[in-house]
């Protein structure tokens, strides 16, 4: 299905959020309640068929989509989140920023071995956040599904890090 | 309906995020499909004859609600977030913590005049940030049609916060 017309609802901001960024805004797409439902029912289209019975949605964009797929798959949703807000025992995983380092986590217990987990967020850019997922759900003993985005940035080439798995994104950028 | 069963999926965790407090953590319901369905379910149909234009949710976890409401209702999503996270031009409301102030701010063009807006979080407490979110849908012009939220926690009286509003909460406690 093309999806290029919501192009048309992602507002551009540049320099932000630091000068020479051009930001893709997807707020506007997201108040539309038809592109919203466009969205949601792509992904949910793609991923069907998956046997995916969690979706893993990253603080705090993912949590936008993530959870919206998973009632409309049927699947439950995991969040995982930045360091000290989850309350209960929670697994760690560091990656790299341009300078210095992050660190995702996710509840031990979340996801059970041998299930299969679709990843969401809104963008893949570098993919070190979407990488760290995929480490933080194969320590648990899950399976990676698959990797779903609304909008992937070409040009910072993130889907490398993520090779092996299957990736999937609604709309592509080149600048 | 009662919903009364759901309280068996969210776990209790004692001294969290602070000693003295008893935290009640959702993900254990999240993950668990047919709960998920059940949450948002219930609140689609509370307010499927309401008009709701859009429904709104504040960052972080009140996006996890939100966005899967706006779409079982065929409603847009607007997403209330914690300082400069927005890229395009936004307004301000500031709330009481228990010790300072913290703030909140909307998208200025993401409400229209006269729209009905639902606001969407997953606990409502003190009532601070449901408060501050209203204010920031009538600066923009909109109508807040009600509030729902999925755990109440009635000792700590955020009801009264909202005295006018509908509020609406799935799941409350008394301790």
């Amino acid at each position: 299905m093309n999806l290029e017309h919501l192009k048309k609802l992602i507002r551009e901001v540049p320099d932000f959020p630091k000068p020479g960024i051009l930001f893709y805004d997807i707020t506007t797409l997201l108040k539309d309640p038809a592109s919203l439902k466009t969205v949601i029912d792509a992904l949910r289209d793609r991923y069907k068929g998956a046997g995916v019975a969690q979706v893993l949605g990253v603080e705090a964009r993912g949590f936008i989509f993530a959870p919206a797929l998973a009632y409309a798959l049927g699947a439950g949703f995991v969040p995982v989140r930045k360091p000290k807000k989850l309350p209960a025992k929670a697994i760690r995983e560091e990656y790299q920023l341009e300078y210095g380092t992050d660190a995702l986590e996710i509840h031990e217990d979340a996801v059970q071995k041998g299930q299969r987990v679709l990843i969401v967020d809104d963008l893949l850019a570098t993919g070190g956040t979407a990488a760290a997922t995929a480490r933080l759900v194969e320590k648990l003993g899950g399976v990676v599904a698959g990797f779903g985005f609304v909008v992937e940035l070409d040009f910072l080439k993130g889907r490398e890090k993520l090779a092996g798995y299957e990736v999937h994104s609604l709309l592509h950028y080149d600048k």
